[in-house]
C-alpha cells in the first residue's frame, strides 16, 4: 500500500516522542528512517520500527542517553556514545566531523556503544550539504565471514561516501557483504534457492537454501554471507573481506568499541561502532574546478556506450534522488506487515494511530 | 627459474642508473619493484622491466623530472608529478603525507600526472613502518566497464590500507576489478574459458574468451573486465564499480589530473594519478591501546572456525610477509619470459647483463 509521506512524517514523530525522545530528536530519527523509505531502501526505513521498539523498550538504546567525547583533536574525536539512539549519534558525530572540517580541512570522528543508525548516505549527505567530502562507515552484527572460514566475524560493515557535483551528488553507500541479509529474506519468501556465491552453512560449504542460512544466523550456530566478491577467492571474496576488516577498524578499533563479532551479544547493549569523515576539498585545490571535474567525470560516465538491452547508466545516488523526488510530497510504499507491525507497537505506546 | 634476489636487486640498480636515474633513485625504484616480487604479486615486479623501458624510451615517463606540490595545508598538499618515475613520486607524497600525519594528525596528498607506481601496498606499508594508518589509491588506464555498461571508464584502480598490528601488519591492496587484467592473460594462455562474471565483449555482454576481451582492451575497441561483484548487479557490481569510481576522485578528480577514461591515450604521458594519506591513529586515544585492539581483532578472525576443506584464515598482508621473509635472502621466481625480455633491455641499454 502506498501512504502519505507527511502523514507518514507525523505519526512516527509522535511515535518517538512517546519513547520519551524531544521533539527535535522525533524530528531527526523519523527524518533519518523516513529517507531510506524515499530513496526506495526499505530495509532501512519504517520497515525496522518493531526492531527499533524492541531495542528501545529493552534498554539497549538508551533514550535519555547522551555522546560524549573522550578524546579530541582539531581534526578529530573519539565518541562514546553511551547506548544513545544511533540516527541521533550519527547526526551529532558527522556534524562535528563538518565543524572540524571547515576550521581544519578535515574532520574524523569514530564513536563507540552506538546504535543502528540506518542507513550511512544519511550522514554523507550532511557533508555534501556543507559542500565537502562525506564518509562513513558502521559496523553490525557479525554475519559476514572471511575467505575459508565458516563462522561470521564481520558484520554487513557499510561503507559510504559522498561528494557534491552537478546535476547530481555523487552519494555511494553499500555494504561489504555480497548481499545484505534482507536479500535473503526476500529469496526464503519467494522460495528461490540463493545464488551459489553468497551464502555459506555452517559448516563453511556454500548453501542455497536461504531458510538453513537464516536459520543459522538467527541461532548464531555458524556460517552466514560471503563477502563481497562472493564465496572464495575466485571472484575477489578476500577484498570484500578486506574491505569489511577496514570498516571496523575504523568503527571499533580506533575507537575501542566493539568489532563485529561482540556486537549484538549482549542483552543490554547493541555495542555498534561508526566512523564519520568531512574532508573540505579545497584542501587540495580550487572548490568550483574540483567539483566541476566531478560532475565531467560522472556525466561521461552515464553518457558512456550502454550495454545490450540497457538503456541507462545510472552513478551512485542518482536514483534515489530520483525516487526521493517523487516521493517527498507523495506518497510511500508500506507493505502489510510492517503496517499491522507499527499499528501495533502505536497500540502498546497508546498513541493514536493515524496511517 | 629462481634467481638469487641480491643478484637481481644489484642488476636493477644498474638498469635504472643507465637510463639517467641518480643511485639513490635507482635503489627506490628497485625496491618498489622487487617488493611486488618478494610478496608473490609477480604481475607488478620485475616482469614489468619492460613496460618501463617502453615508457622511458618514448618520454611518457621523464627521468630527470621533479613533482612539484601546487596547493598545500598543514594536513594536505596537491601534487604535479611532471611525468616523474611513479615509484620516486609515490615514495616522496607518502613522505609528504607521513610528515603532516607526524606534525598535524593526518596528511593527505593528491597527485596528477605521474606513471604506473607498482604496488600501492609499498607505500601504505612505509606509514604503517612509522605506526601511522596509510591509505594509497591509484587509478590506471581504463579497463573496468561500469554496470550497465560496454565501455570501460575506470581502471583497475587499486585501494590498499596498511595498519600496525602484532605479529603481524594489516596490509590490504586490491584493485577495484573483480579481477586485474593479468588474470586474463593466465586463463588466455591455458585456453581455458573465464568465469562467467569476469569480463564483457564490445556490446557489454559477457564474455568467456580471453582473446577476444583482450584484443579488444588492446585496440580500446570496447568492453573490458567487470568491476568487484562481477557483471550485473546480482552479485553486487554496482558496489565494485562505486569503488573504482571513489579511487578516481581521490586520485584524480581532486588533484586536477586525468581520470582513468583519459589515462594512457596520449603517446608523450601516461597521466596516472595517485593518492596516498596517513593517520596517526594517536589522535583517536592510547596508540598502544588501539594497536593492540587491532591485534586482537585480526587474532581473532585467524583462529575463527575453518570452512570445510580448508585450515588456515588469512589476514591482509599475513601471506605476503611470510613469502618476503623466505624469499629476500634467498631468491625470487623469474619466467623465462621475463628473463629474456631483461637480457634484451640490458643489450640495449649496454648493461652488462649479470642474472
Amino acid at each position: 500500500m502506498q501512504i502519505d509521506t507527511k502523514k507518514v512524517r507525523n505519526f512516527c514523530e509522535k511515535l518517538f516522542s512517546a519513547y520519551g525522545f524531544s521533539a527535535d530528536e522525533s524530528i531527526t530519527i523519523t527524518d533519518v528512517l523516513l529517507r531510506a523509505d524515499l530513496y526506495g531502501i526499505e530495509s532501512h526505513g519504517i520497515h525496522r520500527l518493531v526492531r527499533y521498539h524492541d531495542e528501545i523498550t529493552s534498554g539497549q538504546v538508551a533514550v535519555k542517553a547522551k555522546p560524549q567525547i573522550v578524546h579530541e583533536t582539531a581534526i578529530s574525536a573519539a565518541m562514546e556514545a553511551n547506548k544513545a539512539m544511533g540516527q541521533l549519534v550519527g547526526v551529532e558525530a558527522m556534524k562535528l566531523a563538518i565543524q572540524k572540517a571547515k576550521t581544519s580541512g578535515c574532520g574524523m570522528v569514530t564513536v563507540r556503544n552506538s546504535n543502528h543508525y540506518g542507513i550511512a548516505a544519511y550522514y554523507t549527505e550532511l557533508a555534501a550539504a556543507e559542500d565537502l567530502i562525506g564518509v562513513s562507515m558502521t559496523n553490525t552484527e557479525a554475519i559476514c565471514v572471511p575467505t575459508f572460514g565458516s563462522q561470521a566475524m564481520t558484520g554487513t560493515n557499510a561503507l559510504a561516501l559522498a561528494m557534491p557535483a552537478e546535476p547530481i551528488i555523487f552519494s555511494y553507500d553499500a555494504s561489504t557483504t555480497v548481499v545484505p541479509r534482507g536479500k535473503l529474506e526476500v529469496y526464503k519468501k519467494n522460495g528461490q534457492p540463493l545464488p551459489d556465491l553468497w551464502a555459506l552453512d555452517e559448516n563453511g560449504k556454500p548453501c542455497t537454501d536461504a531458510s538453513i542460512v537464516i536459520e543459522n544466523i538467527i541461532n548464531k550456530a555458524g556460517g552466514g554471507i560471503a563477502p563481497l566478491g562472493g564465496i572464495g577467492t575466485l571472484h575477489g571474496g578476500h577484498k570484500g573481506y578486506g574491505l569489511s576488516v577496514i570498516v571496523d577498524l575504523f568503527s571499533a578499533v580506533i575507537s575501542g568499541g566493539l568489532t563485529s563479532n561482540y556486537v549484538n551479544r549482549q542483552t543490554d547493549h547493541t555495542g555498534i561502532c561508526h566512523y564519520f569523515m568531512a574532508i573540505d576539498y579545497g584542501i587540495f585545490g580550487n572548490k568550483t574546478d574540483i567539483k566541476a571535474n566531478m560532475s565531467k567525470f560522472l556525466q561521461e560516465i552515464r553518457e558512456s556506450k550502454k550495454a545490450e538491452g540497457h538503456n541507462r547508466i545510472y552513478t551512485h545516488g542518482e536514483l534515489e534522488a530520483e525516487l526521493k523526488l517523487q516521493r517527498e510530497n507523495a506518497s510511500i510504499p508500506v507493505s502489510e506487515k510492517t503496517y499491522e507491525e507499527i499499528r501495533n507497537i502505536a497500540d502498546k505506546l497508546k498513541v493514536e494511530f493515524t496511517l
